[in-house]
């Protein structure tokens, strides 16, 4: 079912709740392929009824980015959902979820704002206020769904330890999940920003999934020293590829560190031609 | 009955929620008298079951301010709750709340952050970052107890519209309920920081009430122009008070008015020697 309204999604979910139903929430922003697909099928196993909403969130797009060409494929959306068995999709226009009539920012809008800490580095530190969106749309998403349990890739992984700080820091009483980056047989993480890419950059772009994999190759075979690891990427990198961060940081807390562990994280971002790309693996996994 | 973590908190309010009954919330910082037993009764009047939080907000304390001296009274600010019907009284301490090893600042936590254009005035002007603690702090206690309402004096009226604000933004599913200021037969609106004057200082603190019920007087006379209202003030004003601000602006936007209307709202704060007092008053009711 295809609602657009929050009174619409709140009457439902007040009802499956009087039944005792469990409910997931899968938030997105469209442009479903597999990877969501996973996380909507984690959901269906995993509770009663679930839930994705489909909204592209004017507010964690930064000025230049890619907000009015975001690809988006409502239809489609909708027949993956219902094939994966969600049982609401819920998708509220800009107008719906912030109202109109005045500029969107934290002049005139409540924020959440995540620790500086954790928003000053890896992408925080080129989109910057794009977690401060984040936070905000999310809070606002669970405020409108309330389910038990919320589920988020680890494709974005920073924006998944935000997420968990978040619920940690506000108490809000949903347990997150995070969901295993589904890539092509070719290594590539699945990314909705994929289709800008064209053949011969896909190709490109499998420089990010095999600098991670042979860093984590690496540390298997006992090398822990973070600089050493990171050398071992300049093999992969040409001219093509505009490395904008590598980086081994805590997967709790994002410290960087200087000898990798278990608990050690490689995130990625670089740019192929206009794309910005991510990416990132656990060493310990 | 008193608790003191957020497990009990929820473990309570879950039991009552299963039992169909609805549940006020009314926030304190402690150091209860009759304006908050005035808030506790209109929850118990309108809730099945009312949970009052007593905690001292570190958060929303600014540098040099009364943090470590406001007053603290447990013992009586339970007995205060008993007799106004209250069934639970949660007094979590700064650990339980904000957990410990790390700066409490937006550095290290998540904060709800509301709209600058509500803070950047009144209050919020000397008291910077003053109501990003109280709506983080509120967020969570409305995270913890996840009431169906909550209920604020009107006596601090800036935070009053910002909750109200923040709720709206957030989508927050709880009714916000103002309750009109308590005052003591003097005129003078009841404040914990009311300890802190001298019998001296009090007759001197009735200046704020002074302005404000003549400034209404002058309203229902039919002057409207802000500007002649304000200038009423000065007949009451002597070298022991350093006014701070006095205000009329609308009850909902805080936009500056220049002709007063019945959604005005008069603002003023003022210095008796070091203790600040603030007031307010509808001009249109």
């Amino acid at each position: 079912m295809l609602v657009h309204t929050i009174k619409e999604v709140r009457e439902i979910v007040k009802e499956w709740k009087k039944q005792g139903l469990s409910v997931g929430l899968v938030p997105t922003m469209g442009a479903l392929h597999a990877g969501h697909k996973s996380l909507m099928a984690k959901s269906v196993e995993k509770c009663d009824r679930t839930v994705i909403s489909v909204f592209v969130n004017p507010i964690q797009f930064c000025p230049g980015e890619d907000l009015d060409k975001y690809p988006r494929t409502l239809d489609a959306d909708c027949e993956l959902a219902q094939s994966a068995g969600v049982d609401l999709v819920f998708a509220p226009s800009p107008k719906e979820m912030y109202g109109e009539g005045h500029i969107l920012s934290n002049d005139f809008l409540t924020y959440v704002i995540p620790p500086y800490f954790y928003t000053d580095k890896l992408c925080g530190k080129s989109r910057v206020g794009h977690f401060d969106g984040v936070c905000t749309v999310v809070n606002k998403l669970f405020n409108i769904v309330q389910p038990d349990f919320a589920f988020f890739g680890e494709k974005d992984a920073q924006q998944l330890i935000i997420i968990k700080k978040m619920v940690k820091d506000l108490n809000i009483p949903i347990e997150i999940i995070g969901c295993p980056i589904v890539r092509e047989e070719s290594g590539l993480a699945l990314s909705s920003r994929n289709k800008y890419l064209s053949e011969e950059d896909k190709k490109e772009a499998l420089v990010l999934s095999k600098i991670l994999f042979n860093i984590k190759n690496c540390y298997k075979k006992g090398i822990t020293d973070v600089k050493a690891l990171k050398e071992t990427a300049f093999t992969f990198l040409n001219e093509n590829h505009n490395l904008e961060y590598l980086d081994i940081r805590d997967n709790d807390t994002l410290d960087e560190k200087t000898v990798a562990d278990n608990n050690s994280r490689v995130f990625i971002a670089l740019k192929i031609k206009n794309v910005r790309l991510i990416d990132n693996i656990m060493l310990g996994s």
